[in-house]
């Protein structure tokens, strides 16, 4: 198992690099009879790619994806799904400057000691470019749950250490941060708009709730529900840690405190953040994702080329200096991936 | 899949729960010709067993660990391996007082959510008996990798909002917390025994430093090193949130500041958390979890039966009142398993 | 993946070898809430265990199974169900003769090979023992398809060129050889008992009907319901081949013969053997498979000891001089296992 | 699990119907460094396609190779590898004569039981069209093998009842029957072009001899060598049985002449056909498979339409009257994906 595919009873299997030929995704166990058509996966991945707003990267990908298989007649037919989106852009020649050195905080150095061969193409498997697949596999597993009247919804909730003081998600389309707050997005573009003058970049947070999801959802022991939603979350390159409902709070707190209690309308608080045993409560599911700084920055960094020297770099221009707005569809994706295979494998269990 | 398996090419399926007649794991993919006793996995169990200190619970289970195939003249055969720790104790008369309602905090509504039936005596497959089988299977692991000169130490960093302010791993066995700081242990220990006289518990950190993994292992994309220790960790019911390297603090980090820079001597910082890319990097891995406090309190609580009617619920006595220096072992075997089994997928993409 | 799990959805992990503790299964995904008692399973057992007749081995294994966990009030509770039995006999001396060669038509050359080392005492996990997990697995399986309409059949067709002329199903379970006909029965009985006299075996043909499948169970392309009948037969150690329906009588047909027409009562014939493009037509499956002629036989043979010397070998005792009658309760498990995997991953799909 | 994924260290997913927008597939787990040209795959395809001869279906299938992600500078970099072919001809009025009715040995009715839809044009996801994916993966796995010193040849051993005499492999490419015997091949082609004239087709035997395995190849008990090729055969929609060495044969066989006894220079005999205990044992690999008359013909037959009307039917134009000459590249695909999945697997248990 070398790690592309991902789910077990809806199951995706994603390709492609930077600068191959194309990146996409293979669906595997979508449900048969579901009206899909290329619209509702580019709705998606309008929201992913590179150049929506001053404070995305400039860069024109070709996010356009092709729905090739496993469509007749504008309806699924539970047959594999290939979605992709060939890559416009394969010039090699702009990355001379790179190809023989380890950029600070990239994956350069982990994939030439794993496969002893590097693309080096603008990073390759490693780029941000590989989730677009996870986006449109992501976009039909959310038309599958918004049939089960099951909605996934993130937002930017924190960057460069400003916080959203509410939760407003009417706003989260209205501005370019996809902060939940309209007054600290205005603070955190600021911000970003600085560290884009500065050759730097900046971390966040990232918010997401599951919501409509039926009590009885996830499998316990090894698969459970937010182990999985770890792993998903985990599998994005810039994501350092993630903590559900009370989160790293419940280190300071007494079980009297922390246990949900439950009266005849239900549960009376969300400390477990919708998940207990591994397994959906019936309440909103709730979890965050640290994002780490962008990798890519201007400045100069203290970095070795291959032959072992020490180096000057300076990443040129075309990078995100906040990878949190981006991320945002990328997680929801992610989170639709699991619940909808975990829906299906409850129907498999008492099936 | 009903989630009782984990890994690839080392590959564990656990199965019991706390008052059926077995815990325990098979193991299927052990390297052959690994010299094997009871002993191996006993010295792992021991450290996972209640009753170890006056602040674990007096439970008195019995861990003791047969091997029971896969072994032949002292050596693993590279055929599969049952690990099994017979339940002594299978009195269900004890339980009659919480089988009809849901103890807050506890598995018990999402278990009967999802199977429609539920094993009520001392939280069936959702108990922490359950990680006896992991337990088990890790101390394989761990000799395996310590053949490959790598190691994994976990302890408790906070417990109740107590730090430790040095990090000395030689005391970590010689304190009832597991905490890797004497002073902080003992005040932890005193706040644990408070915990005990009022019938309530408490949450924790627990830290983990893995050394001695070269760099190039961890599969991309979905299956990356870090997301698969995250799944690990989130599969322990306690868990409720995962850092790497940086963490949560590289959300209001700049890219200057994250990106740990490389000079001849190798990387300059570990920010990472010897991870990029979901591929090690060679140094040492390091990853943090939160720990809730133990469901189950003395504490009167409110909830509802299964009839739908409000109820007050004691937990009487017997239980951890913080689990940190229990999972310790835990965290262990499980980070053990994933090292192990990437170890392999390494050698599977190579061969 | 070491090879010793089988199923997706309905998912098997057998353990044990001839020699060691024991051997048995771990079942997940079983759905909850099924009645089951260590009857149900032991019933099969008996039909696989040595001793059962003058023409089967008269060693005295120790079919007892005991339910170790995933049972709660006599019912399934959806978690792992781990089956174990007990060997008893684990002397290691009568293997004197034999462990340092390589018994004709054992795998213990393959072993050896394969993992450096070998567990000779009475072929160790190769021993047809290990097929005991698969029955006690499969009469869960049964036990779940009873509940969908679901029968298997299995029966010795033919021994020694002796073939049944008639199908009776009756009759099975009323001679020794578990042939569909008496008067056949008689005929390879008295064979039989002649290769026992000779210190010699004789290989045979088993034949499977399975009824009341329902159309539209197994997946395409790779999941065939034929393609993994076919793996989980040829997962025997003694079995040589298989064909479904016309089988390799269709390599001199015509299109126009084989082809089964349909009129408004259904298929006219049933070439197909019940599956079409790897999906169930609602005919009864069939299907046949060629049984070897047993390995141990206590005439002289030639072979070579591990120095790399010629040796001669006789295997002395307790073998069966045909597998036939033993193997038809596996042959029946292994396609329940599959049937029951293909329902609920059919479930899955439309969930 | 939905059955379109191959292999666990060497995976493959297949996509695309006969009349979508491409087939293809992504391999996962192929080893770095390895050169790889689209050459190398399509001169597999050449073998597959349609047209080659006057046998052959002279339909105009455009079976060129793209090689979309996981090579870099000519070399394979370790991730996922595209392999697609565009389908030109997505005509789908060419069908209305079939869209309604169910076609005698197709998968027409099967296929609508199960997804409750079904892709008419061309037979959807049951055409022999989705094989071209299965080649172009096993054309990278031949490559991988051929470095190890393994080979795979398949060759067409009987058609309609006449059988090669010998096995001349040197001829296979020589004839349009890919027969091994070049006298054989002739009277094979004139009863095939006899079926043309009648609108009729054949069925046939292909078998295939796998080189060069070193012994200790395969996992024991449910992934044994001759399970996975087993499985691997019956994938195909025209097989109806396999048979490994000895095959059916053996059923009317002793031990004594079964076993193959040893000497100092090996096995004195091959009834086991390469395999024993599910493991290689360092002798050619050979098996055969039953190969069921094309189901399309243009005689006319009996069947049902949806609406449950007994109705007649022709298959017009264009198909093979035996389809034993293009399965034979696609046997030796699946045999390769088998055996380098093995050989890797291999690695992973050792490392």
């Amino acid at each position: 198992m070398a790690g592309s595919s991902f789910g077990h009873s809806f199951r995706i299997t994603t390709f492609g690099e930077s600068h191959g030929g194309a990146v996409g995704v293979v669906i595997d166990g979508v449900t048969p009879g579901l009206e899909l058509s290329a619209e509702d996966v580019q709705k998606e991945l309008d929201r992913r790619k590179p150049g929506q707003s001053d404070i995305t990267t400039p860069r024109k990908e070709t996010d356009e994806v092709h729905l090739m298989s496993g469509i007749f007649e504008g309806k699924t037919t539970g047959t594999p799904i290939l979605l992709i989106l060939y890559n416009k852009d394969q010039r090699s020649q702009d990355y001379d400057a790179i190809k023989n050195l380890f950029r600070p905080g990239h994956a350069d150095f982990t994939y030439l000691k794993k496969y002893g061969i590097r693309d080096y193409r603008g990073s390759g498997r490693a780029s941000g470019r590989e989730t677009a697949g996870r986006v449109a596999a992501g976009a039909v597993a959310k038309k599958l749950l918004a049939h089960r009247g099951v909605s996934v919804t993130a937002y930017t909730l924190a960057a460069g250490g400003i916080q959203c003081d509410t939760i407003d998600e009417s706003v989260i389309e209205k501005n370019p941060m996809r902060a939940a707050d309209m007054a600290a997005a205005e603070k955190m573009a600021a911000l970003v708009r600085q560290m884009v003058d500065q050759g730097d970049s900046v971390g966040g947070i990232v918010e997401c709730r599951i919501r409509g999801v039926k009590p009885g959802i996830g499998e316990p022991v090894f698969d459970k529900l937010d182990a999985e939603l770890a792993r998903a979350m985990l599998s994005l390159g810039a994501v350092k840690g993630i903590e559900i409902g009370s989160g790293f709070n419940c280190a300071s707190m007494k079980g009297s405190e922390h246990n949900d209690p439950m009266d005849t309308t239900g549960f009376k608080s969300n400390n477990a953040g919708g998940i207990i045993g591994g397994i959906s409560t019936g309440e909103e599911i709730v979890f965050r994702i640290a994002v780490k700084p962008t990798s890519s920055i201007s400045k100069e960094q203290n970095t070795v080329n291959i032959q072992g020297n020490e180096v000057k770099v300076k990443t040129e221009g075309r990078h995100d200096p906040c990878i949190c707005p981006r991320i945002v569809p990328v997680v929801e994706a992610m989170a639709a991936l699991v619940l909808e295979d975990h829906y299906k494998r409850l129907e498999a269990l008492h099936g």
